[in-house]
């Protein structure tokens, strides 16, 4: 029971509430927020940043015939509560729940779908555009944060924006900075700027910075040491986008509702591009998320009043951990190898390797073209450089991993995690593409392992082939397979029979090795007699291992967590077309042809036909069919 | 003759001279292109540019231990003549001939392959920290345009640069001003500022950026007012550079060759990131390409006297030609067409757009990801926007055509220029990948015309769809046939039998009907029965028609111009297996799994087996073997 959020069931519910109403709102939406994805999991420290921002932002705009973009998406909660979805946050991430990012089929308030970094601003200023050329008066804003604003097309898109002059407003989220009483850090900063040899013009740029950081609310911005990037003290100035023909207001104090609210009402009164500049606090107003950003950006289930995950299972390592900890190892031994992340390093576990060598880690920020190319170059000097990046971001680096790396047959690893289903994140983010993009680059090895011990020998043979290769294994958790032993070099471009037949052959890769295995132990207690292959290799294919399996077997199925349109089977499919045996694949077992929402893996395996039991029962069908067609014929 | 150049080997042989023995040089090497490229065809334009900072680089920089990275490197030729390579001039762009791109198998002096945009910072960057990692002395210069700066990729890699604060030079070649000794243009730009209600601070820095712009040899920058987006101020002033940690030098004369001595010896010198800013004139030297640069980007055989392009027979209208043109003639009827090119409003046709609708029109600049994004927005806001690509740039927006347009399955249509084989550029631009990593995308609509009429046909129908379209279209010239008619709607999901035969059907796509229509006539001249099937659609499949031609004929043959990997012969292996009659395929002609080199398409066609002769008589052979077999059998 919320006296005020009870009553909100749309925007225009704000528009009676004062200030101060607005203030006691944003306390009951945090603890709504707190107890909901306590029990669902989610994006809880970005939500919890954008209360106030969210709130300003339904009060001034008037959506859905205002526009609201938000970037990256996971931090529109807060704007799904107060357009009519508060009571769907029990089912948020789950099989045909909630979405965690903004979905225009949800709400007609969601005015662009969104889930990777850097999309607003472009998206923003076509609406921009659409409303000049149908002369209508809506108003556009696009919510950016800080990180995504390093992302390649987000400067393209402020570029463009400059030079249209269209109204737009873009809200920079800018959540690396805290807000303190600390003037000491203020200057340290600046004695840094004037002490720094590359820095040539001192005094005036001083005074002149000092005179555009106004004080907030009787405070300055405290963390500016911790400033990363030449990048912020640009934006803090806003010189960055004066320059590039935007009108700058800020930076503002993002938790202050009467302050947003009346430099909102500025901005979507301005002609031209205006940019906001908003200091918040991710997890703000949840002590143990104030604590730990990072760890609460996006949890599973806790327990509110400790912050701690609720008790779960030993579980076994994840694969990304297998995935960091296994090229520390290799980087112990060969001083070449170096690791590249695009703002990733806890999720792709390569955190342990910028411990052990830290020199020899590079986090290049929201940039995942730069991160391939920069990884290009540095193997073209001789480094063997291996990125971690999720199978859906890759799909931003594909003209780089083609025509920088492959082109010149550079020895890079790639490390493509959350390949398959990846569950709660849903349409935006399933990794069920990468086998059929990758697989037409030539030059390019891919592989990818059944559990994690062969993930551990997958990353030290691609770290010895000096030439590209795609290493490509799932979200989550290990097998729980022992992974004590060191790892060691595979057979080149072979597959292994895990399990011997004569009448059906599975021949799958990754983790739907398991699922074979599982269906040929239903197909061996109805005594069909079933081979099991994992075939390790994408590309190139185990020809010779594959043919042998079609000239001993009736029937040849293929398996994999992808596509069904031009991933591995179909590979398989092109190789025995070309051998005059295409007629011996049954079946190919892949997902099909359409975005696959958010769900949990098994629920989603069997939503498309493809739980084992389901394949042994087709199978098994086939088989009693052909058998009795046999009997009959 | 050439007194000097005829001296110059290899870079050593520059020490010896002086900065006048230069300026001849220069001269001699003006003369050297001009007479090459007016035979051969070439970037001519863009060279003429930087002659001098060629010559300038190679007598500082000491490749190959020093690597410099070309952006584009179109702009490479002197590079080329400079290192032992003068003499395969004639050969430049040719099938087996001299590159017009660095390429390092071609040379030790080519540290990096370029020839996309905006690539050559992040590759000098990781060859700047390998050899900070080695402790080794060598320097490292990128080369970038201004125009190759607007891509987000650059900024990603200037970001990252001035973080790392390695040594590195980056050369910004910036040729979009002129120089002359106007100086009402320049206060006049200053007016503009003045003016300008969303510009706040005036006369300070007015103050500001006069004190930066030093006088270039007495001459100050004319050509202000041609500044067409804001971020060519920030260029010029520095600002936007030293904030991002670089040390700015310049803007300097490109032409002067002194100064550019003493200043990039400046620069080498130099702790950090350093960026020199050089004013460069495109065509410099050769008067028909000064006055019209664009025209002699690149350029075909030309009569050097006059400039003007060789005679040549009468040609039909190039594809981009129709396609742009077609689009326009849409345009006057649905007011909801708007048009949108990546830099290349020549190249794809889009001038006559830009013509008759300059407000329905946007040139993003070479902005691949935000273009898409951009059509994005507008599409969702009740737009119908065309984009046009070419098919090798298209890689960089392949993140945006999923996540952004066919997520949300939103009505854009994209042009897909340079299909196929595209000659002379080579390896960097080859389309022979789109149709493979297209049709993985759900909710996309792929269709590649026979010929320019049918070009028309699928751009009005593919508007009309209301969703996401695809349409490939080849490099130059149309088929000749009339193009009087207006577009028509094509039947969805339909092939078109052209020829009707019973024994063997050839089923192609695009420039490949031809090809399947010529070895249909090879083959009926042997006695062969055969069907022509052009098959429009590569998705979705036209299925009812090709089960109809596999259960009507014994072979099925599919033609494509792309790899064999995942495209369009694959789809239709994909679906024939599903239906248990895979075996009727009996060849896939399409590209090997291979980078293809340059080279005219027909030369190309028939190294890889292509020619249709060289189909003909692998049928003919197969036939008859196959005949024998049954005879003997």
């Amino acid at each position: 029971m919320y006296k005020l959020l009870d009553q909100i069931n749309s925007p225009e519910d704000l528009q009676s509430l004062t200030a101060d109403d607005l203030c006691r709102l944003s306390d009951e939406i945090r603890d709504f927020l707190i107890s909901n994805v306590s029990k669902t999991g989610g994006h809880l420290a970005p939500n919890l940043g954008v209360v106030e921002l969210s709130l300003a932002l339904h009060s001034v705009f008037s959506t859905p015939k205002d526009k609201i973009v938000w970037d990256v998406g996971h931090q529109s909660y807060i704007h799904k509560i107060l357009t009519g979805r508060k009571k769907q946050f029990n089912d948020l991430r789950k099989f045909k729940g909630l979405s965690g990012f903004p979905k225009p089929e949800e709400s007609e308030h969601d005015s662009f779908a969104t889930g990777h970094s850097s999309t607003s601003i472009s998206a923003a200023l076509g609406m921009a555009k659409a409303r000049d050329l149908k002369q209508s008066s809506e108003k556009v804003v696009a919510v950016i944060g800080d990180g995504a604003l390093t992302g390649g097309m987000a400067f393209e898109a402020l570029n463009h924006a400059g030079h249209e002059k269209s109204n737009l407003t873009v809200i920079l989220n800018d959540n690396e900075m805290s807000i303190g009483e600390n003037v000491g850090a203020m200057s340290s900063y600046l004695s840094r700027l004037r002490t720094d040899p590359t820095y040539h013009r001192v005094k005036d740029d001083i005074e002149f910075l000092l005179k555009r950081i106004p004080a907030i609310g009787g405070k300055v911005i405290k963390s500016m040491e911790r400033v990363k990037d030449s990048l912020k003290y640009l934006m803090v100035s806003g010189i960055l986008f004066e320059e590039m023909g935007f009108t700058y207001l800020g930076p503002i104090d993002g938790h202050d509702v009467s302050n947003l609210l009346n430099v909102l009402k500025n901005a979507r009164e301005k002609n031209g591009p205006v940019l906001v500049h908003v200091i918040t606090k991710k997890g703000k107003g949840y002590e143990p998320a104030e604590k730990f950003p990072d760890k609460f950006h996006g949890v599973s289930s806790f327990d509110v009043s400790t912050g701690k995950p609720l008790e779960r299972p030993n579980l076994p390592p994840k694969y990304s951990e297998v995935f960091g900890d296994t090229v520390t190892e290799i980087a112990k031994e060969d001083k070449s190898v170096v690791a590249i992340t695009a703002a990733m390093k806890d999720g792709t576990g390569l955190k342990s390797f910028e411990k052990e060598f830290p020199e020899r880690f590079f986090d290049v920020g929201i940039a995942e073209q730069h991160a391939t190319t920069f990884a290009a170059g540095l193997a073209s000097s001789g480094y063997k450089p291996v990125i971690a990046l999720y199978s859906t971001f890759l799909q931003r680096a594909y003209d780089q991993i083609t025509h920088d790396i492959c082109l010149q047959n550079l020895p890079v690893v790639l490390g493509v995690d959350r390949a398959g289903i990846v569950g709660g994140d849903g349409e935006t983010h399933q990794g069920l593409y990468d086998l059929s993009f990758l697989r037409n680059i030539p030059n390019l090895v891919i592989m990818s392992p059944k559990n994690e011990k062969e993930l551990k020998d997958m990353i030290s043979t691609g770290i010895s082939l000096n030439k590209p290769v795609v290493i490509r294994y799932p979200r989550g958790c290990g097998e729980g397979v022992p992974l004590n032993e060191p790892p060691k070099l595979l057979p080149l471009y072979k597959g292994e029979t895990l399990r011997k037949g004569n009448q059906i052959a599975l021949v799958a890769v990754g983790k739907m090795v398991n699922h074979a295995n599982k269906v040929a132990e239903n197909l061996e207690t109805h005594g069909i007699s079933t081979t099991v292959y994992n075939a390790r290799f994408i590309k190139p294919l185990d020809e010779e291992g594959i043919k042998k399996l079609a000239s001993s077997h009736q029937h040849l199925c293929v398996f994999e967590e992808n596509t069904e349109i031009g991933g591995f089977s179909s590979g398989v499919l092109e190789y025995l077309s070309s051998i005059g045996m295409s007629d011996k694949i049954l079946f190919r077992f892949a997902l099909p042809d359409k975005f696959i929402p958010q769900g949990e893996r098994d629920k989603l395996l069997a939503e498309y036909m493809m739980a084992p039991e389901q394949i042994s029962d087709k199978l098994l069908n086939f088989l009693r069919d052909e058998g009795e067609q046999v009997d009959h014929g």
